[in-house]
């Protein structure tokens, strides 16, 4: 059983967390959903969506870690102890998913520096601008470099999530749950509608 | 400024809600989304999500109630309390969204009785023997009958709230939200791939 460790903060976008949520809670006997803040209890979302969360020093099996994106990663990137456990946290994990502007907190510990990585591209500007040493891709879907996983806005982190299981399980596997989700789930992760907008 | 209340339930697919909620959100000048469940409190959905939520008592301003489906909805098909609260809710409601199996648990009401109406197409089966004076159309994305919108699976749902945003404030308006979202929307709610499977 792998724990997928979604963090989510105050006025985080619920569309970036759920998506992934669904794709790995549809695979339920491989992959356990926990969701994390950095004080816990309940964070607000977007939609006025109230989650209940527990510490991210809570956080123990570091399978995966998914950071979604939103409003709130806006003051994050300059809070220097969020950025410093989200360092050590992606660290320790065995893969990392950054749904829209999730990447660009990833960004800010550094560890994405030389890597490849997208991002919401509504907010590009302010997203490289977060660190200039990532090599950030603009015409993606999404981006895999080792253990890292960006993805463009929103709903590109279903396509991303069922690409993850794709990579891990198998094309087969990953249209299993793309379908159960009744998802038109664009595979190629090269086709970005987005980019030129 | 339009209600949109959500009513979730024990084991909702959190997706079903979400996406319909991220679209609302987005819309906030418009829009006000809130969460109400039979007992109010937590309410644990897929994926080991918990989500702070109101008493459906609590419903005043009935705008647009929104029902996602789940397998919590095999239960409350045959909860005569339940579905008398959602029949009240909806009749008083100006427009009534319901997603994947959640139509399965509007029929109960018997408002759908002689409508059109779709849902979940592998849970098909289920849905339609839940009550057979409904005008069931299985290939359809999402369909429209009067005051009624019902969605196939899980992320139909962003795209038949689309539909509705197109419905009442213009297919661009619709655009600029699923452009907001990085959604490939399926602007065609006769195109249906799940329809044959």
């Amino acid at each position: 059983m792998t724990n997928v460790n979604i963090v989510l903060f105050d006025d985080f976008t619920v569309l970036d967390a759920f998506g992934p949520a669904e794709v790995f809670g549809r695979l339920s006997k491989l992959y356990q959903v926990a969701y994390f803040s950095p004080c816990g209890g309940l964070v607000v979302g977007s939609a006025n969506t109230a989650i209940e969360t527990k510490k991210m020093s809570e956080i123990e099996a570091r399978g995966i870690l998914v950071l979604p994106g939103g409003f709130g990663t806006r003051p994050l990137v300059d809070n220097d102890e969020f950025i410093g456990t989200i360092k050590s946290i992606a660290l320790a994990s065995e893969w990392v998913l950054c749904v829209c502007t999730g990447s660009a907190l990833l960004s800010k510990t550094g560890l994405l520096d030389g890597k490849n990585a997208t991002s919401n591209k509504i907010s590009w500007e302010w997203v490289v601008a977060q660190n200039a040493g990532v090599n950030w891709v603009k015409k993606a879907r999404w981006v895999v470099d080792g253990k890292y996983y960006t993805s463009s806005g929103i709903t590109a982190g279903i396509d991303m999530s069922l690409g993850f299981v794709s990579d891990r399980h198998g094309v087969e596997t990953a249209r299993k749950v793309s379908a159960s989700l009744e998802h038109i789930w664009n595979e190629d992760n090269a086709f970005d509608p987005f980019a030129e907008a």
